[in-house]
């Protein structure tokens, strides 16, 4: 967001990003608002700057912008980034590589564009069962992905492969915050998350949740907010997704104290 | 046993293993009517030859044994080796080294008398949230663990490192053994584990398979057989430890089919 908003203050218009620039529609809104418009393909742009952004750009999209003359910024995420490097590293000393991660979200197929046909993504372990044996695997994850699926992929790997090389690409933040939010919902009555329906991430952190919570509700904005839901419940839990700006979680916050009053 | 078999054939007495050759009694009571004898440490050796046993052996002993001019045969599992080999390679490329295994197994020791300190020995996964992190951590087992430890403690290590490189050094025969004993258990009212009651892989085998079947018995030979644990069971499951003689086998399940009468 702010690698963007700068970019809106020093570069002329028109200002795109490939795809929006995080998954949460109100802070595309406010892109929008600020002149950075949204363009699911590069052939809807002719002129002017493209921010690439968080989820990464895939090596044909890439290759386009760069052939129409097209001004870059990168706003990938540099974890994202290393998640790209160390898939790359895998491939080029002869491992095969399990990506866990969800096969069409924009990161996963970006890292994929730019590797050759020994690459699997993996969205659930039971399919390694079918897959293999291998003398060499490596392993990554998606970014966002839950350290619960990436465990049990690398788990079942071990029974298909000599060797296993894991690099851990998970976000640090994510993975703290799918631990701290699972410890939340045990003590509480209601949990909240707020995020992007869109949101690979929130969409999984509302699924840990509800695990132990089945009071677990993901919504996208404070008007989303059900009262019933809040309805004599001692302890209510808030948590919010990745790519989820913090006025959307204040204004939950505040919504939530408005209509439980406290 | 066929090289120390061997041995005793082809050279002169005195013959010596240092150490039980496998963890079996009946085995090395064998032996040593052929004129193989045991001795545990290298000081009680003073000429003849010393077959280094299955676990293989420290760097200590090896070093003495040479200095005293005995004569040498390897009888060193290929497998134990090759995790030699793996342990070596790893600390030698800058990884911190895990060894899922038991602390005070002969083959774990020997490995570890070849390393430096940069290396922990893995009894339960419980112990990674003391450890590291790491940024580079390799993981290797002693060849006859369960495979189930092997998989906690990886999965377990996921979150305490960066990357982690993993060689399943883990047996496959035991492996198998493992997996299919299980099934086995499920399936019959009655479960014997025949092996070296100072055998860790035949304890291990049935604790595994007391778990899914509570009437599991670990016997040493056939003479140890309980009829009442017999006793109005239909179907009867027989599986025995990787270091078990196949005569012994033999004995028990001659021994089964005489008091069941089938």
């Amino acid at each position: 967001m702010e690698i963007a908003l700068a970019a809106s203050q020093k570069h002329p218009a028109p200002l795109y990003t490939l795809g929006p620039l995080i998954h949460n529609p109100q802070a595309v809104e406010y892109l929008e608002q600020q002149g950075i418009r949204v363009k699911n393909k590069v052939g809807q742009i002719t002129r002017g700057t493209v921010i690439l952004r968080s989820h990464g750009v895939s090596s044909g999209d890439l290759e386009k912008v760069r052939k129409k003359g097209l001004k870059i910024i990168d706003a990938t995420c540099p974890i994202v980034k290393k998640a790209h490097f160390f898939a790359k590293f895998l491939r080029r000393n002869g491992y095969f590589l399990l990506i866990v991660g969800d096969k069409d979200h924009p990161e996963v197929e970006a890292i994929r564009s730019y590797l050759d046909e020994k690459v699997e993504v993996v969205e659930q372990p039971e399919i390694l069962s079918r897959l293999g044996p291998w003398k060499k695997l490596g392993i990554i994850a998606q970014t966002t992905q839950s350290f619960e699926l990436f465990e049990k992929v690398v788990a079942a790997s071990l029974y298909r492969a000599r060797e296993v090389r894991v690099f851990n690409t998970i976000c640090h933040a994510t993975a703290v915050r799918q631990k701290e939010a699972v410890e939340i919902a045990k003590k509480v009555d209601c949990m909240i998350v707020a995020g992007g329906y869109n949101s690979g991430n929130t969409q999984r952190l509302s699924g840990i949740c509800r695990e132990v919570q089945p009071q677990t509700y993901h919504i996208e904005t404070a008007s989303k907010l059900n009262p019933n839901w809040l309805a004599n419940k001692e302890k209510i839990g808030l948590t919010a997704g990745a790519s989820t700006p913090s006025w959307i979680i204040h204004e939950v916050e505040k919504e939530i104290r408005r209509i439980t009053d406290r």
